[in-house]
């Protein structure tokens, strides 16, 4: 039915749900006349760049006015941003898995309340690439951890629960055709790692803390890119776990900043 | 001598650092002008919360103006914001163990870079309160992981480097100490609990995703009570970590929001 699945038998019997991190709710928003016309949901790290992405959705769409004067949905809290332009919702969600995850949870929880039907949710978030051109995008076909295995280590309470972080590949293959009608545009599909640290996790020498040496550092980031990452950031695998479990068609792709 | 350590043998050689996240630089900034007389770090999510505690330290320090306008060092980047009120520096570090690692990677750098020495830093965030009245603050003296062991796992590339989470007791007692002075102000030394997930790692019973039973929430919230913890937030373990190895006098105090 296009819905998407709710995995929790206590939200419904519910009187109120406060979306807490969003400063929406229940019972303070009509979330139906408010969202359940979304189809898309666009997420990225930054608010002032998911900002900018909703008023370019809003030109392209061709909506009224100039899409300038956008109001932040979220403007009673400075957790996240949320900025909507036609059936696009486009959402900050700060760095790092754990800011990610309490976003998508209250984020799926608001479109389950709106009860939007076949909703996409794509990434479109800035990483770090591996031996591939500055600038370019890399489509993501699976996230993958630091031991580059497609899988997210979910902690409830204090068991590890092992989830899945495929993608959706048709989706995948729709970015990827839809970017060959534009001239110049560098895109490829494959693999992206997600790592919980920026600076050690990711094989930088210019953190606070480096206890490796440069040689290592190449040989880890070649065995990455020989077992098909072609990108680097902080959020896909959960992203990817969270929104296969509530049937969200995603996808993650990310540019390669520098 | 008082300066923070630095362990990554890279560094002092670079021509240039830059603190990308906090849109700073060595080459582009006079550090040790704008920030050698720094004593205290203060540190907390949310960015308004910063920019408010920074016009409380201005106020009550009594420096010259009203404190209203002071400026985002970091206004040229989203990612954090930071203010200072005389010796006080004052930043956001967004939420979750990812985010608050990169902002301390280039705090650590900027206070060594400016030659700052004997600077004491503090986690003022919010955190999840347990068995405790609503408002108390907790002063940790030790953060715990979800196991309520006092470690923290760094993934460096791919290895698990286990480190220690204890934090500075004088500092801890100090505070303690000083919350005395003030009337009805409810303040505890415990262990503080850090979790990489607000939902399922913290057993709530109202995100898009809930597996266990009202039973086993508590089951595990009271063995965590039994083992010394008093509050669950998600940066302590690695600002513990992180502050220890590098020789900043470590505090976090978090107030019990809810």
């Amino acid at each position: 039915n296009g819905l998407v699945h709710i995995k929790n038998p206590y939200l419904d019997s519910m009187e109120e749900d406060v979306l807490y991190h969003l400063d929406l709710g229940t019972k303070t928003h009509n979330l139906p006349a408010m969202f359940g016309d979304i189809k898309f949901v666009c997420v990225g790290g930054s608010p002032n760049r998911m900002r900018a992405f909703a008023q370019f959705m809003h030109k392209e769409l061709g909506l009224m006015g100039d899409g300038e004067d956008l109001a932040d949905i979220c403007a009673g809290t400075d957790r996240y941003a949320m900025y909507r332009a036609g059936p696009v919702l486009s959402i900050s969600h700060g760095m790092g898995i754990p800011s990610i995850s309490i976003m998508l949870h209250e984020l799926i929880k608001l479109l389950h309340h709106a009860k939007c039907r076949d909703v996409t949710i794509i990434r479109i978030g800035t990483s770090g690439g591996l031996g591939i051109e500055a600038g370019s995008v890399v489509i993501t076909d699976m996230a993958v951890d630091s031991s580059f295995k497609p899988q997210f280590e979910q902690v409830v309470l204090d068991d590890v629960v092992v989830r899945s972080t495929e993608l959706d590949k048709n989706l995948a293959e729709e970015l990827l055709a839809c970017s060959k009608e534009i001239p110049d545009f560098r895109t490829l599909i494959g693999h992206t790692m997600c790592t919980y640290d920026f600076y050690e996790g990711q094989g930088r020498l210019d953190g606070a803390l480096c206890s490796f040496s440069s040689e290592k550092k190449l040989k880890y980031l070649k065995r990455a890119y020989d077992a098909g990452v072609r990108n680097i950031e902080m959020e896909s695998t959960a992203f990817a776990a969270l929104c296969g479990l509530c049937g969200l068609k995603g996808e993650s792709s990310c540019s390669r900043l520098r």
